[in-house]
C-alpha cells in the first residue's frame, strides 16, 4: 500500500457521511456506473411520445455525453429526430463525437450545418477533424468558414493528412521543453501558462516531450517522474531516451501495434524533417484497436461495415454484393454436382450425404482461416512462421479427417447398409479436411501478400474450394466405386 | 502550437547533429519503430542452428522485451527451447508477461519453477498474478514460497479475486491523498517519498486519488491539473468529483466498457466497504479489449481459443468438438434430404440446386448474426432495440430474397429449361432468406438472455435452421409442383 497514513492525519476532517457530491460512490448502484438502462430509454421514449420536450431535456441534461449518445442510438429514426430537435442546444459538443457515423450523418441533417459549425468550433482538433471528415467537400467548407482562423488552420492541416494515418490521430496541443531546462523551470512554466492563458496546454496530458534546438524530440518524461524529482534536476537527466517516435504518415494500425507492444500512453509525432508536430494519446489508439477488431469481425461475417444503424434499404443494398459473389461460388459447386447427375439418379444416397462432406470441409477450413486471419492482423503470423502454420493445419486436417471419416463412414454404412458407401464418404472427408486445413491457412497469407485484405475475401475462396473438392471427390469416388 | 519559443531560448545548446542516444529518431527506419523483421528472426535461427550461443545472447539482448517475446513466438518449438536456454538469465522479467499463454507454459517447463520465482518476484503485482494464474496450485505454492513476504501477501490477495474481474486487473500501488491537503503538500510528499524510498509509488501513474477519512475516494486529479495549479491550492478544490469508481468484483468487460465510454486513463478500485484498494490503468484495459475482440472472432470461427502456438495434436483435439457438433447439424439436414429421395431420383436437378438454397440462407443469416453478436458485445443491441433489429433483418431478408429469387429463378429456368423449377427455387430462396434474417438476429439475442455466450453457439443453431428450412422448402415445393 502506498498512501500516507491517513487516519493519523485527518483530525479536522468532517465526520464520515458519504459526500453528496459523489453519487457514483455506491458500488451497488450498477446503472450509474456503466451506461444507461432499458428504463432510461423507455422514460425518454414516453416523454417523446407525450410531446413533453421539457421532460426530455431534463432527462438528457442529466446524462454524460457518452450515455446521451448511446441513448439516441437506441431510439428508432423518428424518436432520434425528435430527441435531437428537443435537446441539441443543451448537448455537450463531444456528444457528436460519440455517435456512430451513420447516426451522426442523420444528426448533421437534422440540426443543420450552421449549428454543426458551432459544435465543431468547441471541439479538440482531432475530434473536429473526425466529424468534418464525414462531410462532403461543400459541407466541410461551410462549417470551416464559421470557425475562428487559428483553429481552422489546424483543422485544415489535419484534414490534409491521409486517412487512417498518425496525422489524423494526433492532438496538435502538447507540452514540449528544451533539453537544458530544469524540473523547476518546467513546473513554473506550466503554472505560468495556465495562469496567463498565453498558450493552450491540452486539458489533460501524461508526458512532456524534451526537444533539441531543431525541435526534434530527444526524450519524454512522464509527469509522475517530473514530480518525483527535485526542482534543480535537469530534464535531460530524467528523460526517457528510448521513447518511440511516430512519423506523421504512419498507418494507424502500426500506431496501435506500437502502443500495445510498448504499453505506451502517449507518443510524439514528427513530420518528415523529424520536427515535433503533435502527440498521439492512448484514448485515440483504443478507438483504433476497437475499429480494427470490428472491421475484422464484420468482414469475416460478410459485411462491408457495421450496419446496425443503417436504414433497411441501405443495409439490404450493402449486403447484396457479398451474397452475389457467393452465388457464383454456389453455382460453381452446383456445376460440379451436375457432372454426376447420372450417378445421383442411380444412388440417391449420394445426394443425401454430399452436403455433409462439403459442410465439414467448410467448417474445418473456417477454423484454420480464422486463426490465420487474426494472426495476420496481430502480426503474429509472418513470413517466419507461415510455412510451419500451413503444414500444421494440413496435419490437423489429417488427424480430424481420419477421426470423422471413421465416424461418418460408420454412420453411412449403417444408414444405407453399404460398406462401400461408408468407404467413399470416409475417403472424401479425409481429403476435404486436409484440403480445407491447407487452404484455410494458405488463402489469407496469399491474399495479404497480394495486397488484399484477408478478412474480406478469404472465406469466398475457401468455400469455393471446400465445396468443389467435397462434391468432386465424394461424387467422383462414388461414381468409380458404386456404379 | 503550445511549446515555448525554443529557438530564442537555446543559445548554449549544442549545434544540431542527431543525438546518437536516440537511434529511433529516423522515421524511415521502419524496423526500429515497430517490432522485429523477418531478417531478425532468420539471424537468430542461423545462430541457433550454428550453436552460437553468444551470438543469440547478443541479438536478444539488443531487443525490447516485447520484441524478444515476439521473436520467440515466431520460432518453432525446438528453436524456442534453444533460445530460452541460451538467454533466460538476460531476459527482462516482463518478457514473460508478453508471451502467449501456450508459449509461456512451455517456457515455465524449460526454465523451471525456481527461475520462474525469481522472475515473478521482480514483476508488478498485476503481472505476477497473471503469470501465477496459469500455473497449477502446486506450482503456484512453490513459486510463491520463493517470493518475499510483503509482495507474496499482495499477490495472494490478488489471486483470491475472481478471474476476469477488476480485482485481477488492478495495480495495488497507487497515490492517494487526504482531502485537506494542498497541491504543494502533495508534490512535496511525492518528492520526499521518492527520495527516502519509504513506500513504493508506482513507476508511472496518471491520476492522484483524493480520499476521505474513511479512505473512500471522493475525487481524482490528473497530474497535469496538479501542475497547472499553485502550491497553496487545496486538492479538494481542483479534484474531479464525477470520477468513475470501480467495485473490485466488476466484470472486466464492464471495466473495459467504462474506460471506453468515458475515455478514462485510470480509475480507482474499491472494496465492498467502498475503501480504495487499487487502481486500474488503461494499459491493462487495452489488453482486455484485445482479448474480448479476439474471443469473439475465435468463437464465431468455431474455435475455443487462439491455437496458433498450440501443438498439432492439441489443436486437432480442441477443434474436434466444434466439428462434432456441426456433424449433427449436417446429419439432421441429410435426414431432411432423405425424405425426398424419391423426388430427387425423378428430378435430379433438385439435387444439383439444393445446396444453393441452403448456402444462400447460411450466408445471409451469418450477416445478420455477425451484426447482432457484435452489437450485443458492445452493448449497442439491448432490450430497447432488439425487436426493431429483428424486424429490420426480416425486411432485409424480404428485399434480398426477392432479388436473388428473380436472379436464381431465371438461371434455373434457363439451365434446366423448366419455368416451374425456376419458380420453386425462387420461392425457396425468398423463404430461406427471410428465415435466415429473422433467425440471425433472434438467436444471439435469445442465447444472451439464456446466459449463453452468443458468439460461441449462434452459428450452429443458425446453420441448422437455414439448412433444414432450405432443403425442406425447396424439396417440398419441388415435390408438390414438379412431380
Amino acid at each position: 500500500m502506498t498512501d500516507p497514513n491517513l487516519e493519523n492525519r485527518t483530525p479536522e476532517a468532517p465526520a464520515s457521511e458519504p459526500s453528496p457530491a459523489t453519487p457514483q460512490n455506491n458500488p451497488e448502484d450498477d446503472s450509474s456506473i456503466v451506461g444507461i438502462t432499458h428504463e432510461d430509454v423507455n422514460n425518454v421514449i414516453d416523454a417523446l411520445e407525450a410531446g413533453d420536450e421539457n421532460s426530455v431535456r431534463e432527462q438528457v441534461a442529466d446524462l454524460h455525453f457518452s450515455d446521451a449518445a448511446d441513448l439516441m442510438e437506441r431510439l428508432g429514426p423518428d424518436h432520434r429526430r425528435a430527441m435531437l430537435e428537443a435537446t441539441h442546444d443543451i448537448l455537450d459538443p463531444e456528444f457528436f463525437t460519440e455517435l456512430d457515423e451513420t447516426v451522426r450523418d442523420e444528426a448533421v441533417d437534422i440540426i443543420g450545418l450552421e449549428a454543426m459549425a458551432g459544435v465543431v468550433a468547441e471541439l479538440d482538433t482531432d475530434d473536429a477533424i473526425e466529424i468534418l471528415d464525414d462531410l462532403d467537400h461543400h459541407e466541410q467548407q461551410q462549417v470551416l468558414g464559421a470557425i475562428p482562423e487559428a483553429d481552422r488552420t489546424l483543422i485544415e492541416e489535419g484534414l490534409a493528412y491521409a486517412e487512417y494515418t498518425a496525422g489524423r490521430l494526433m492532438q496538435r496541443d502538447f507540452m514540449a521543453v528544451p533539453q537544458f531546462w530544469t524540473v523547476g523551470e518546467t513546473i513554473d512554466f506550466m503554472r505560468h501558462s495556465a495562469e496567463h492563458d498565453e498558450w493552450s496546454l491540452p486539458d489533460v496530458f501524461y508526458d512532456i516531450v524534451v526537444v533539441d534546438p531543431k525541435h526534434k524530440p530527444v526524450g519524454t518524461i512522464p509527469l509522475s517522474t517530473l514530480l518525483h524529482n527535485k526542482r534543480p534536476v535537469r530534464v535531460s537527466d530524467i528523460m526517457h531516451e528510448e521513447m518511440k517516435i511516430v512519423p506523421v504518415d504512419m498507418d494507424q494500425e502500426e500506431v496501435a501495434f506500437l502502443f500495445r507492444q510498448r504499453d505506451l500512453v502517449s507518443a510524439p509525432v514528427v513530420n518528415a524533417d523529424g520536427r515535433l508536430i503533435g502527440m498521439i494519446t492512448i484514448d485515440d489508439v483504443v478507438d483504433v484497436i476497437d475499429e480494427e477488431a470490428e472491421d475484422d469481425i464484420m468482414r469475416m461475417g460478410g459485411l462491408t461495415e457495421d450496419d446496425l444503424y443503417s436504414a433497411t434499404l441501405a443495409t439490404a443494398k450493402s449486403r447484396f454484393t457479398w451474397l452475389f459473389v457467393n452465388l457464383f461460388t454456389a453455382l460453381l459447386a452446383a456445376n460440379v454436382i451436375a457432372l454426376f447427375q447420372h450417378s445421383i439418379e442411380k444412388v440417391v444416397a449420394l445426394a443425401v450425404l454430399m452436403p455433409i462432406v462439403a459442410g465439414m470441409g467448410g467448417n474445418a477450413g473456417t477454423q484454420a482461416l480464422t486463426v490465420a486471419v487474426r494472426a495476420l492482423a496481430t502480426k503474429e503470423l509472418t513470413a517466419s512462421n507461415a510455412l510451419r502454420q500451413i503444414g500444421k493445419e494440413g496435419l490437423v486436417g489429417v488427424i480430424n479427417g481420419i477421426l470423422f471419416a471413421l465416424l461418418m463412414g460408420g454412420v453411412a454404412w449403417l444408414w444405407f447398409g453399404s460398406p462401400t458407401l461408408g468407404l467413399v464418404i470416409g475417403l472424401a472427408i479425409v481429403a476435404n479436411l486436409i484440403v480445407a486445413g491447407l487452404a484455410g491457412a494458405t488463402i489469407p497469407i496469399a491474399l495479404q501478400r497480394a495486397g488484399v485484405d484477408p478478412a474480406i475475401a478469404s472465406s469466398v475462396f475457401l468455400t469455393t474450394i471446400t465445396d468443389v473438392v467435397g462434391f468432386l471427390v465424394f461424387l467422383g469416388l462414388g461414381t468409380a466405386l458404386l456404379m
